[in-house]
């Protein structure tokens, strides 16, 4: 399976779905078309894609799986736009782009990163194929995934400790939160929108994307040491010069290949009850871990 | 009937049921804390309380709206948070205390509104009382009211015409979307928690918010202009030095007068086929008529 025409595959369809969300109409067109501008950033769209593998391999609909893959896009894009700002992470370009709030101005990027959010909610509520229970179940996952005990707080305790050593168990902590907790709801979102997963299966696919989530993570830290500057976008070793916390400090670079490696074999396992369904989430991990950027 | 002490009696319900909305374990706890700072700034609950009266108006459990009425208040808490920030109108007291980003910093005041934006919609998942579609209905209006086409708009276009002169259409086009929309909602909410609501009836309460959401704008500019510097906080005239379009600056004081009266007599207009059940909404509209701050 080759796992980049797959990438590219699923994120042609959300982003055809994203394109149509916002109505043109507004007595601010900017604001729209910073929202635009934030969502079509080039992102790699592994959080709908989440969504969509998870609902196909269940066996569900894949139309009922495009508003909570649109939604799911649309947290992490705001989530970008606002932690880009300069009170937070004050960074000007992203994948080589100016930012929102440089490509426009700071209110609008604080603006355009709340109304995303909104916009998430809403395309959950006004989804024309999905039933009441389901669509509640997607807002509970997403606004406890995206709030003061998910990725809210991860951020915050992130800044909070700028400069400060963490030790694993936080520096776990802060990742699981940041990010983990998007991941881990992207398949729990596929899996409502199936409408056909069991609680063993639930629990299965929670494993994998925490798995896969924390790979993500030690992967970055490694690149930072070992990877091309020209290829992962970043001076090789910035990390080190701005004495972050990662898991090659903490663990020691050796180590840090042997975690990697232990949470692939988590998530492989993770998917072992699904058989050859799940092809395309183990192909997603080995993408994961294997990725020079 | 004592406006006050009916402010005051729905005011405590709405804020004993915040207070128990926000966990306390947490990565971050500072977090948590700027989060009830800015939910428990001393604002008049006027939107949770408009969501109680409408669905006791209609008859329906007092109790089926307090996660809705708590939901409309954290959505404002955060556009308050937000709209106070340095990149926005750059207020350093609210009500006579600091605002959440003096309190704290900056990005734990980016943060705070962000998750109190996805608490709101978490109390409605997660609400015990209500079923499925009226959750659905819940999120649709909020989320619609709160985002680009609602608030976030109305925000917007306010910034980007600072110093612009306005004519009386765009005025009423900002205000009507950045404080109208989620007066309407209020409204409509409480209509949906009573499970009880004709569509003639959504449109009478709608006419009702509009009337009162625009009677309050005019009310603010005339006390701008003619209020106790002392009580409304702020110097008199200070809209008026800013170069701020107001409606006694478009159409004159007086006509500014007159506009109020015709709204309040819109808004008691609206109620009319409500009788006497209407009493309390009547009550709040001559409150937001007469206030003096």
């Amino acid at each position: 399976m080759d796992i980049r025409s797959l990438l590219n595959q699923y994120s042609e369809r959300v982003d055809s779905y994203l394109k149509t969300c916002i109505s043109q109409e507004s007595i601010d067109p900017i604001l729209q078309a910073s929202m635009l501008y934030s969502l079509f950033n080039g992102g790699k769209r592994v959080r709908p894609t989440l969504v969509h593998m998870v609902n196909s391999m269940l066996g569900g609909d894949m139309r009922h799986a495009d508003s909570a893959a649109a939604a799911i896009e649309c947290i992490h894009s705001y989530s970008l736009v606002h932690d880009d700002l300069p009170a937070m992470d004050d960074d000007d370009l992203r994948r080589g782009k100016p930012t929102c709030h440089i490509a426009y101005d700071e209110a609008t990027a604080i603006l355009a990163g709340d109304a995303l959010q909104s916009l998430a909610f809403e395309l959950i509520a006004v989804d024309p194929y999905l039933n009441a229970e389901a669509k509640v179940a997607l807002v509970k996952e997403l606004s406890i995934a995206s709030g003061y005990q998910g990725m809210a707080v991860g951020q915050s305790f992130d800044l909070r400790n700028v400069g400060k050593p963490l030790n694993l168990v936080q520096l776990e902590a802060m990742h699981q939160h940041k990010t983990g907790a998007l991941l881990q709801c992207s398949v729990i979102m596929g899996a409502i929108t199936s409408g056909k997963a069991s609680q063993a299966q639930l629990s299965a696919l929670t494993d994998y994307a925490k798995a896969i989530g924390l790979a993500f993570q030690v992967q970055d830290d490694i690149l930072d040491i070992e990877g091309d500057s020209a290829v992962i976008g970043k001076p090789q070793g910035s990390d080190l010069a701005q004495n972050k916390p990662t898991y090659p400090a903490l663990l020691g670079l050796e180590s840090a290949k042997l975690k990697l490696q232990q949470l692939h074999d988590d998530a492989t396992q993770a998917l072992a009850p699904f058989g050859s369904a799940a092809s395309e989430l183990n192909a997603l991990a080995d993408f994961i871990v294997h990725r020079d950027h």
